[in-house]
């Protein structure tokens, strides 16, 4: 019935996630409030983790994109899950080594790190830097020799690969911020620069080809590309990599209709080909990686806001304002994003009314959806907007300075506060 | 030559901003880096302000709408001019109140205020709320009797113009979230049950048709409209208001191109409609507002940045990373917005390197500008990009778990930190 498993609905005809009521949860913590489920993340990283031990006789493991959603206690849980972890920016870094997590299971990306940024990750013991340019290659280079130590790299390459998703996360293709181009041969310079290096250690090599992909073949296909790459490197320059990160990109569900691939289905298709192109070449697989972010808190995550005024404007449509809105969820504002939303304390009437969800803003372009059909909405109702666990907390600002909403996490029935909401306080902290 | 009258060039070739220079700013206080100019705001402040007494006798006042942006010295600064203020959340009036500022002379709008930002404005006295739809006015009108007092309101009104802007940010016409609709007889029906009630005094009506218009023409339509519809108020039901708020909305230059109205040709325009309909229906003149935010402090803001690394794509682009990105400037990402970039240590040179101005968040559509011309740029240079003093900090977010940059506000060649930047603490401080 739901976008995700972790939802369903009570006795009262009340949304329920993880076995919270979630009325009871917009009662007990106020909203606007993110609320996610522990058991869905960490049901969706055991499956990811299994799929390793099926597929690549453990040789490997899921990498959590930390930039979905960052904050200590989801570093915490996806750690504990044996994922690893990537940060993209030394405030997501020290997140995580602020919630414990070795810093030798943590993969650095980004394509302009500051020199502090990759100071900090060195000096912390970073596991794996992935070095998206030959600036950054030779900034690293000095930083190592200032400090007499050897880096360990990995250097992020684009294989040229469109996969047909929207133009702003369209990570893969030659025009890219990111990363070494493979036609240009780039990419082969590159890696022969840091392979001739003393400062630095090439353990291997990273691709991502773009975000909510739902077709597996331009994943087979960039395995293919990147094996060939890796098999190249090995036979011109000598050199076997420890590892090859095929980055995330796995698509979700934000509405029923959305035809997400099962993880499993995309495991098995792109084992098989980085089993066949081995095989070819001649060359033992190398540790695989990938680096799942939406796919593993998205599903796991929704909002709850309470209904303010609804104005119908007639023969045109009607608004339904809500407690929150571009503030703490810009991703309707800036991509137009599909999201399921519904009356939760009403879950299990038919979802007949056609509204258009506002936020709070001033701004007339604060909508978290356009055109939606929801039960029938009344002020006070418990509006829930569904799959919002990846890209909302962590895309929130304090625009028209509202405070950014709490965030909980639940399991098995419970619930704890894992992120404090903002208070007024918080807003002014750092005006003089 | 620049879009705003406090830039310059020094005798280094640096850009200047109220006789600083940038390229030390950049070094004193590090990128990036929100700078504003003091002189360019207040000297914006009193032409709006001599412009009152010029076209309505100092019967009127400037509102500053402070979502364009809020922090406490900003509040302090348009304040001291002699300019009222505009709120449109608990927290920008938590902000304006921490400055000091009387909150008589405060404008509380919005769409959807939320029970407790209703109380919070009337136990704080704010002398103007502005109440956006009947459900709103019976809200008010309850924590009023419950409290004992009597609300000063006005009313928002839409006036059905259409000021031929951006979709995002089109705010008057009939399919809008915020107000009361005029053409449908809404309107009245709302101030005919205010002016009946005992809870809340009516003391003017409020509109507000746009952002970033450069046409006068729809200014003085909205000035026509809702002075008919003041007369229809005082004809029909009896009651003489106080004031007319007829809103903000005025086009700033984010290119040299852009063809903004002088202010004093706006209110000459609009204060002779205004003129003209009074004296049509017999109407005393009204107090006029205006409610300008994003021309009082968007000229007078820059961003200073240090460009990380260049990557030239043969044949495609030239991406010129910049320490910065969306989460602290997201109007590129979100509107497609133009702005005005150069090289800040060789502003003296000719534009003539095509570039895409790209951040450093994790995300392909992070760009702060796309195919522009700019000096041609080298690693370390200072970059800075024009017209950012409005909807930047304020809708700047963590993406990333980037830290927000600090803002320096500076005078006749002194600068001095007015909002301390983020450091990696703050980002982790609700962090449980």
């Amino acid at each position: 019935m739901f976008v995700s498993d972790c939802l369903g609905v009570n006795e009262k005809g009340h949304l329920t996630i993880s076995g919270c009521d979630t009325v009871e949860l917009a009662k007990e913590y106020g909203t606007a409030l993110y609320v996610m489920s522990e058991d869905k993340i960490r049901d969706t990283c055991r499956r990811y983790k299994s799929s390793f031990d099926k597929y690549y006789d453990g040789h490997g493991a899921p990498i959590y994109a930390s930039k979905a959603f960052s904050c200590k206690e989801i570093c915490r849980i996806v750690t504990s899950e044996g994922l690893e972890l990537e940060v993209v920016s030394g405030g997501e870094l020290y997140t995580a080594l602020a919630a414990g997590v070795d810093a030798k299971r943590i993969h650095f990306q980004g394509n302009n790190k500051s020199v502090q940024e990759l100071e900090y990750a060195i000096e912390s013991g970073v596991g794996d830097l992935v070095v998206d340019n030959i600036s950054e290659l030779r900034r690293i280079e000095k930083i190592a020799e200032r400090k007499g130590v050897v880096v360990s790299i990995s250097m992020r390459i684009k294989p040229g690969i469109d996969a047909h998703t929207h133009e702003f996360i369209r990570t893969g293709q030659i025009d890219s911020k990111f990363g070494f181009a493979l036609e240009t041969g780039e990419a082969f310079e590159a890696v022969r620069e840091a392979v001739l290096s003393e400062q630095v250690d090439l353990i291997g090599l990273h691709c991502h080809i773009g975000s909510q992909i739902f077709d597996k073949s331009p994943f087979v296909l960039a395995a293919q590309v990147m094996l060939k790459f890796y098999h190249q490197i090995y036979k011109e320059l000598g050199k076997k990599l420890h590892h090859l990160n095929l980055g995330g990109g796995f698509g979700i569900k934000y509405k029923n209709a959305d035809a997400a691939v099962p993880y499993e289905n995309y495991m098995s298709d792109v084992s098989a080909a980085v089993h066949a192109s081995c095989a070819e070449y001649g060359l033992q697989i190398p540790r695989i990686y990938i680096e799942p972010g939406r796919s593993i808190v998205g599903e796991a995550g929704i909002t709850l806001y309470t209904v303010g005024d609804i104005k119908t404007i007639p023969g045109v449509r009607t608004y339904v304002a809500v407690d929150g809105g571009m503030f703490e969820n810009p991703r309707y504002a800036l991509y137009q994003s599909d999201y399921t939303c519904l009356i939760a304390n009403r879950a299990s009437e038919p979802a007949k009314f056609r509204a258009t969800i506002a936020g709070k803003c001033c701004e007339s372009g604060d909508l978290i959806q356009v055109g939606t059909k929801i039960q029938t909405p009344q002020v006070g109702d418990t509006l829930a907007v569904l799959s919002t666990g990846a890209y909302n907390y962590s895309m929130a600002s304090n625009y028209n300075r509202n405070p950014r909403p709490a965030c909980v996490m639940v399991s098995e029935g419970k619930s704890r506060v894992v992120i404090k909401g903002e208070t007024y306080v918080d807003l002014i902290r750092n005006d003089i």
